[in-house]
C-alpha cells in the first residue's frame, strides 16, 4: 500500500449554462480587469492508500461517476500523485 | 499580446473548517470508499490576452486578490498557459 492524492476536477460540459461564472466575470470587468473567458470548475484532493497509482485512479474515477460528478452536465477528469 | 489561460486555485486555508468537504467525505464513506481526507477548491480557468506569461500571470494574482480569494480564509495559487 502506498500514499496517494487524487485530483478530481469536476467541470460543467460545454453548452451548459454557467451563471456563477458569468457573475464573477462580470464582476472583474466592473473591477477594469480585461478578459476573453472565465469557466469554472470545482477540485476535489481526495488522500487515499492503494496498491498501485492504477488502482488509485481507478477508485478515485469510481467516486466521481458515483457521487462528485453528475453526468448530465459534468465532464471530470482525475490526476493521481504520490503523496 | 498573445492568449494565455491563467489557472486560479482557491483553497481554505489549513485549520479553516470545510463543512461541504466534510459532508462529502462522509458521503463518500457511506458508499464505501476508502480514504483518508477530502479537500475541496475552486478552480477558475480564465482566458485572457497579454504581452508576456508575467504580464498574464500578475493580471491573474491581481483578480484573485481583489475578488477570487478572501485573504482571511483562503490560499490560493496561479498557473498561466499559452492557449
Amino acid at each position: 500500500m502506498a500514499a496517494y492524492t487524487a485530483i478530481v476536477t469536476v467541470r460543467l460540459k460545454r453548452g451548459v449554462l454557467d451563471p456563477e461564472a458569468e457573475t464573477t466575470k462580470r464582476a472583474l470587468e466592473r473591477l477594469e480587469f480585461d478578459l476573453e473567458d472565465l469557466r469554472s470548475a470545482d477540485r476535489f484532493e481526495i488522500d487515499l492508500d492503494a496498491d498501485s497509482e492504477t488502482a488509485a485512479e481507478r477508485r478515485a474515477d469510481e467516486m466521481a461517476q458515483r457521487l462528485l460528478a453528475n453526468p448530465t452536465i459534468h465532464d471530470y477528469e482525475v490526476e493521481v500523485v504520490r503523496r
